[in-house]
């Protein structure tokens, strides 16, 4: 499939474009999704949230019987200036050694794939250029930042039919809380975590730096392509790009949580439609991320006090979609394992 | 394994004894798993309850590194002469059907099983013979209730490293809201839900044959092996037999939802520390079952709506403890990656 829609885009408008022609749900394919499922042994609607799941995954990939053949877990490795700021708990070399642990199979991502099947494509953001720090400057020119976004649109394959989507990043969840402080409020402190792991003077370092950089750039943050770029990171511009080009490609998403909610606020900023097509995998143990969740629409699949990235949350989810469509095709319908069906009252 | 604590009980007195010499915790494994999980290539804790459920699993299979490659599903299936009572949304022949259809692969629980590669056993217990009416006096003869303990415990195989304990049974969601009931206070609304989908007039029937079979037995509540055989039913005595066999057998147990919690409660108003192996595998959309929840100290692991019974939560939740052992068995560790470990601030 090469979908002139999918041409990588050069400017902030071509991405404004592209957002103003995105496919629409399949109605009729969740509607007859929905109808197999009073079909199947079992009470009407009891099996809750899966059903939903698989209406979902119906409407998004346009199929009435939805598929799983390919479930593709995307992660995507970015470095970030504003860790000069001491704001992380970890070097900024972590971030090249944790994407050759990915490529070795040794992290957490690799086993929680390998237990549900799924496949894994990491894909490192030029790491050793990070952006710049967002506390003295934009993080990313337009150029860069619509580059990574494209970056991210290539890395969904043709023929996915769901995508999950996580980060690694040291330093990311400093840019991702100064994309929802920008976005929603300017109260640093209640959008920001100890991320990986920072003590008390790191924290409130972390924080001084949010405050100045949305000082810094408080002028131009009525756009949310402005705050990607002047807030963001590479790997979040990617993870946006890859939102987009699964919605395109009727592939279902599975957002991962604190950072890859950054990617989803800023589209959500420009069209809450636009993430329609994405469930919230997870609500991370990471700043106010349930907060993000409720702004977003989105109830969250999961909520197991995870905050690691590397898309573990979506990847775990995946299991959930993965068994919640094993249900829905596999199970036999009433007439065919002759059960009764309801009484009359 | 031919442990002389499990040779089969024959009177109440019998199960009380075995309760009172189960084996503890072992706290040296659980603290070896902790240890471990400080090495892998994560930041400390940010697996969240995934680190958890391997120190559970550890702590009660008495191993530093817990296996999962015997990991059992158990369904019990029993009738209730309350269904007399107009109580449910179905007939009481549902019951029989459904285990052909387990046996056949129908049901949902078995794609579930098929999706995380877990083993399952259906136990049907005397399904042409109910229970008595409880409304009209015991639903079972002390005999009877230790006959069916006894097979729950016989359905725990030796060697297993983990349990999912789940059932089916028409009417059942009424004898589990009669032993909430008769446990924790005499409010039968507060307990009782639609159970497979009950309207109106049938929620009332539901309330009033619970608040009847409260007010007949009252003299007799204050012993919970007394509320198992006059409100419980077979599968409930079953799956109580269970938890205590999986206790001895060190194999951790996934209770399910809603009825699968009033065997775990009767053992719990015994003695709370009876069900320590046990994680509540997901929050029911059935009754009040968050609130029993509570009174067992079992924060969930899902909450997706589900009311389907069938161990379907506790597989489900299955594959989530499979991915968390995977993690913790399989991840490279920060010396084997060459990762650089945390800052000093």
């Amino acid at each position: 499939m090469t979908s002139p829609t999918l041409a990588p885009p050069q400017s902030f408008d071509d991405i404004r474009a592209l957002l103003s022609k995105l496919p629409p749900p399949a109605e009729d394919c969740a509607a007859a999704a929905h109808a197999r499922q009073a079909e199947l042994t079992k009470p009407a609607g009891s099996l809750g949230r899966l059903e939903e799941i698989v209406e979902f995954l119906a409407a998004w990939q346009g199929r009435a019987m939805p598929s799983l053949a390919r479930a593709r877990v995307l992660v995507f490795a970015g470095n970030h200036g504003v860790v000069e700021r001491g704001v992380s708990a970890y070097p900024a070399s972590v971030t090249a050694a944790m994407a050759a642990n990915f490529a070795a199979g040794g992290a957490a991502i690799n086993q929680i794939c390998a237990t549900f099947n799924l496949d894994l494509n990491v894909v490192a953001l030029d790491l050793d250029q990070p952006t710049l720090d967002f506390t003295e400057g934009a993080a990313m020119s337009e150029t860069a930042a619509v580059a990574s976004f494209a970056r991210g649109m290539a890395a969904v394959p043709d023929g996915a039919d769901l995508v999950a989507i996580g980060e690694m990043g040291i330093g990311n969840t400093t840019s991702a809380a100064a994309i929802y402080s920008a976005l929603y409020d300017g109260k640093a402190g209640h959008w920001t975590g100890r991320g990986s792991g920072l003590d008390e003077p790191g924290l409130a370092r972390k924080v001084a730096a949010i405050e100045a950089a949305v000082r810094l750039h408080r002028d131009k943050l009525g756009d949310p392509f402005e705050v990607l770029r002047r807030l963001g990171g590479y790997e979040i511009a990617a993870m946006a790009g890859a939102i987009v080009a699964a919605r395109v490609k009727r592939a279902p998403v599975l957002l991962d949580g604190y950072v890859a909610g950054a990617a989803a606020a800023i589209l959500h900023a420009q069209d809450p439609t636009v993430i329609a097509h994405c469930l919230a995998a997870h609500v991370a143990a990471e700043g106010a991320h349930a907060d993000v969740l409720q702004r977003l629409g989105k109830r969250p699949l999961l909520d197991l006090d995870m905050r690691l990235g590397e898309a573990s949350g979506a990847a775990l989810a995946a299991g959930l979609v993965k068994a919640a469509l094993a249900c829905h095709r596999d199970m036999a319908t009433f007439a065919e394992a002759s059960v009764a069906g309801k009484l009359e009252s």
